[in-house]
């Protein structure tokens, strides 16, 4: 990931060496001119090889500053025009809106708007029907605040960190990650002297600089010499602050509390109740869509890194020794782009693969896993993510946590590149054990054996009377110590006893070690029955960040058309109907007592549906219709008289992908919003027609052939 | 509500007599054992007089007890019960389970498991339904994360509180008023020898308990030498807590926020642009469903009142000199029962109205407010709430806010008593100009005139020359104060320089009087033209506490019936099919496999008509199935062999209203969970039979006439 292009670093190489013959020449020029024998002609032909030797660098700049342009910044300039295009109209709109905006708002907090919270309660239904439903999943709904003691277990207190600096004069906190990685992308791109060396450096520390410890990343900064942002003041050394809020549950101060950082623990502490609520089998899942809460130092990426958020996670629990699928093959033939460790490592890009092989191959690790990374593509596609901006990139060694078996993240392109939208981690069995030690509660899935098993144990039996004597009053601690220990550590000692009589054992309740004697302890291996086993399931979580994913949905959802008149560009969000805030529009073509009745009429059909509407009756435009639109022409009761097309346009711009318009009493015309194709309905089949189309049971295209085409004057252009 | 029953009272007066009679005979009987003269007889008589009177007292005792009782405790004993089958019901079958109970849990912190979750989603999916949609809200979704100075504005920093005692040696808090509360009861309940004038105080008490203040409230604990109930220690003297969950935005320790109380401010603070999204028109609604948080210092009442909890709410924007509503006559005709203050002051109980009237009698404030209540007893009672058990309750004068124009709250009766799960107010334009203080941004509406109006407008227009001689460094300040006088200060102050020649004047800048001579400002009244009129709206606000309404729907949806054996009582769950977490099963009769290709081939049509379903095909019965019912003996594969009268048990436990019983291969059996009536439907149907009872569109009852009844071995008593 970090290989710095060989072509890049010839040319760093090469204007280098540029540089150097242009410092000579330039040398040359004024030791001649300073020589009295050098006569006007040796100079001239001095200072125009001079000049040559500048504009052969000053073309090498040029190619080396068109070539980090073209490694990952040749679009950046329009990709930040398109996505100022996006955030503007869905600002305008109301998608969102900066929260507290009167107060000035919050660094990292956004509301959703109107079209904002239908689409978001859209994609949050699409994802209960999805996965909930459809895999028979326990649905939980737990509290936001969680008492200390779970964030503990679960590790959140010890290590959900980022790495803070502070401007040691005003105390201003960064992530002394980003300013590095400012710092060195800054460089690259703008310090053209730059060695190939040095820019092979600053390359390798952005690949790594997710794995730079706080001494680390201090030195960097030390070394670099870099300050404060804002002041160029010093900086202090990077140390951990915990992004979770803080708070404290009850009156007495004494039971610190944590506003959630994900959903899952809510899931794990109640693993015992769903297994039970399961008859006690393996494997089955359980899901949670709520609020989880990261307080960032510094928010960056809009709405990509918020301080709340919303998640919907599904812990997937499963048996350790099968981690099969009944319903893998649903998913075996999808294609689409992945991205396993080994292509990262040898610099290679994400390819398409189909995922039963991979799965095969072993590059996923197993079918649960494999299952869970289509069932995500097909959300995601449905949704309206492009396919080729799409990716499911699996984490190096040193991205997953010690425990993990495996991790997939499906990433999604967009302005920012390539965002983790999901996560799906084989997570073992950390995060049970973890709430087992801490509860003291056995978080453990039993399997009863048809026919009871043989199986050979090890006994341990301290010789009680013999202990007594040699360690009186801490004879418990070391009997305790005895009794715990694993099959390997017993038979070490056995071996030991056996051998030398004796063997030095470590009482970790004491703090020290002990000598055991061959009568201490008897250790003997025994055939035993066993009618079941017991065992810590293994989870597979597959956890979506739903604002990122709505981010980047609206980004591949959103293009640009010329107006009928091809005087301004008009925005289009073409949400599949699945998403889109509103589903259709209903108007009557002019104002006319009959085409609004026969509006209201068709209003009622779509009601019955079960079809999100607005209907825009002029008389009552203002007050009820679906274009607020608040350009300020458009007020004061002038909307009867807009056009067609400018109804349309405002249409556009939220989604909505049917329109209905009402230019006669016993048809009307149904315009799909990208196409702006139409077709003539009779009014009492209208309602089923949008319901059809948009509930996926048949296409627009289905549409077109069955009803007649229609161009009128209640097209658009 | 204080009024003590006059029966009551002469009970008491009537026991205290008799306590003095009993007393008056005892002594006698003492002073004749004493006295050396008395004989025999005289002792006996005197004895059997005491016992004769005390029998009397005890019979006044009794009557007095029974009394108590029927004064709001008889049913004490089976409410409790009730509630206590109720709610171990809803725990083994996880509609609830306490949080992070692993870990002992924390108070007033529940989970939805499963049924309560799926519960939960249907309320909240026809709450969206019943009013955003049908009323066109705008609806919002905003951060719980909020930063301190919104709710400075709000109040809530300084008035979000609840009255604390600690005990003076442990640290234990709890609420003041609940220790006077449960003193006053307890004395009633328990003690029968208070007078009738010290009842009528701990009534008195009971009743105004809301209202009392810090010192009142810690005079009574004083007063009646109340002590913690744990320990017997001493309490502090009470004072507030703020109930807000406080925590720090970023890392600087510097931005105080809190987890929101209410879903509320968040659209206040985004008026501006809501107003502007709706063309700025009135009237329009804004609405927000999300989680609220609520530090209690020691909850009770189980899932009625906790600390985490999800509100949804409305803002009803209007101008205040039109409340009327266009929909009002859609509710006018609703008939159910108010409590309107001047029968709660006069002791009487509430009475059904017919809301038409209770507004034109202006009982209810005006017709939006008006509006609102009848949409809220629709909502209700829809969901299954038992409408003799629901009552719109006026506040009080004392229990409403000084700005509030009129508020109703929606209680319903369950086995906690009247709980308070839907508040409806006319909070006039309090919210909107606190934040437009708080902010410096208007958030104001606009009335264009259709033609300019002339009103008279006082100018005033100070003469800066003079106020520079009077007050130098103060002139700026004084000029300021005289600016932003309103009409009548400046017309009381015109009237005084015009009659005195000066007028004391209060600048608060400066914090003192100063006095304006003629010469220093003059005061006109003008007739000016004006456009529009600007005016801070109104906000009527229906709030719903989702988790209340939902407790109270468990109990009024439960009861219990004998199984057919009549050895137990089985719980039902009546909910109707639009809250039911499930809305039917599919099982076969009997293990086959052509019956459960028939299951099968009826659970893919109710997937196609959007019916969530849970199917029992016996082979994966276990993993896959509804009844995930863990009692011990039907572990292990046994319930192949459970009799269908057992699985409709589990199910109706669950509330989902139809059974599919596949017992042919050409029509099924379809059964009703509350009259247990069966019919049989013909396989290709049966999915639009359930779709059409679940969707409203067709009763059971049209069912049973349609099709035939049946009563075979898939009957279940």
């Amino acid at each position: 990931m970090a290989a710095v292009d060989p072509k890049e670093s010839a040319l760093r190489q090469a204007l280098a060496e540029k540089q150097a013959a242009v410092d000579a020449q330039a040398a040359a020029v004024r030791e001649l001119k300073s020589a009295k024998s050098a006569d006007q002609a040796a100079i001239d032909a001095a200072v125009e090889a001079l000049k040559a030797v500048k504009l052969e660098k000053a073309s090498i700049e040029e190619q080396l500053q068109a070539m980090i342009k073209s490694n990952g910044n040749d679009t950046a300039a329009s990709r930040e025009a398109f996505r100022q295009s996006v955030i503007n109209t869905l600002e305008r709109r109301l998608f969102y809106i900066p929260s507290f905006k009167i107060y000035r708002g919050v660094a990292g907090l956004y509301d959703y708007g109107p079209p904002g919270c239908a689409v978001k309660a859209n994609v949050l239904a699409f994802w209960r029907q999805h996965f909930v439903l459809e895999e028979n999943m326990l649905e939980v709904d737990c509290p936001c605040v969680t008492p200390e003691i779970v964030l503990k277990a679960s590790g959140h207190v010890e290590k959900f960190t980022d790495l803070m600096v502070k401007d040691e004069k005003t105390g201003t906190c960064y992530r002394a990650d980003h300013l590095l990685k400012d710092f060195c992308k800054d460089k690259l791109e703008k310090d053209l002297s730059l060695s190939a060396e040095k820019a092979a450096e600053l390359k390798h520390i952005l690949a790594v600089l997710d794995d730079l410890s706080a001494e680390e990343l201090g030195a960097k900064i030390k070394e670099y010499g870099i300050t404060a942002p804002d002041t160029k003041n010093p900086l202090s050394d990077p140390y951990p602050f915990n992004l979770m809020f803080q708070t404290s549950i009850g009156p007495s101060g004494l039971s610190p509390g944590y506003m959630r950082p994900e959903t899952a623990q809510g899931i794990f502490v109640n693993f015992k109740d769903l297994y039970y609520y399961n008859g006690n089998k393996l494997p089955f899942a359980a899901a949670q869509i709520g609020q989880a809460f990261r307080n960032e130092i510094s928010p960056r990426q809009g709405l990509l890194r918020v301080r709340e958020f919303t998640l919907a996670e599904i812990e997937h629990f499963v048996d350790p020794q099968d981690k099969s699928h009944p319903k893998f093959t649903d998913v075996a033939q999808l294609e689409f782009l992945m991205f396993p460790r080994e292509l990262q490592v040898s610099g290679q890009s994400a390819q398409k693969m189909i995922l039963g092989e991979a799965v095969g191959k072993g590059i996923v690790n197993n079918e649960t896993l494999g299952y869970f990374i289509g069932r995500v593509y097909l959300f995601l596609t449905s949704l309206g993510i492009d396919k080729d901006r799409l990716r499911f990139r699996q984490h190096l060694a040193n991205e997953m946590a010690h425990y993990a078996a495996d991790c997939w993240d499906a990433e999604i392109e967009c302005s920012y590149g390539w965002i983790e939208c999901v996560g799906i981690a084989d997570r073992s069995a950390y995060d049970l054990r973890a709430h087992t030690e801490k509860s003291g509660v056995a978080l453990v899935a039993h399997e009863k054996f048809a026919e009871p098993k043989e199986v050979e144990k090890v006994v341990i039996t301290p010789v009680k009377k013999e202990l007594g004597l040699a360690f009186k009053g801490s004879q418990k601690m070391v009997v305790e110590a005895l009794e715990a220990m694993d099959e390997k550590e017993a038979m070490e000692m056995k071996a030991n006893l056996e051998s030398k009589g004796e063997a030095e054992f470590y009482v970790c309740t004491l703090g020290k070690n002990v000598t055991i004697t061959n009568k201490m302890v008897t250790i003997t291996k025994e055939k035993k029955k066993e009618h079941q086993r017991v065992f810590t399931p293994s989870v597979i979580e597959p956890s979506f960040g739903i604002g990122r994913i709505i981010y980047c949905l609206y980004e591949h959802s959103f293009y640009t058309r010329p107006s009928k008149a091809g005087d301004e560009q008009l925005n289009v969000f073409c949400f599949p109907p699945l998403v889109a805030p509103i589903k259709c529009t209903v108007f009557p073509l002019v104002q006319n007592q009959q085409y609004e009745e026969v509006a209201k009429r068709i209003a009622k059909a779509l009601t019955a549906a079960g079809i999100s509407y607005k209907i825009d009756i002029t008389a009552q435009l203002v007050s009820t219709l679906l274009w607020r639109y608040p350009s300020v022409e458009d007020m004061g009761g002038r909307e009867g008289g807009t056009s067609i097309g400018k109804r349309y346009a405002r249409t556009d711009e939220l989604g909505v992908p049917f329109a209905i318009t009402v230019d006669s009493t016993t048809s009307v015309t149904v315009r799909e919003r990208d196409s702006k194709q139409q077709i003539r309905v009779n009014i009492d089949e209208v309602a089923s027609v949008v319901k059809e189309v948009t509930d996926g049971q048949s296409t627009w295209a289905d549409m077109l052939w069955k009803y007649p085409t229609h161009s009128s004057a209640s097209a658009d252009d």
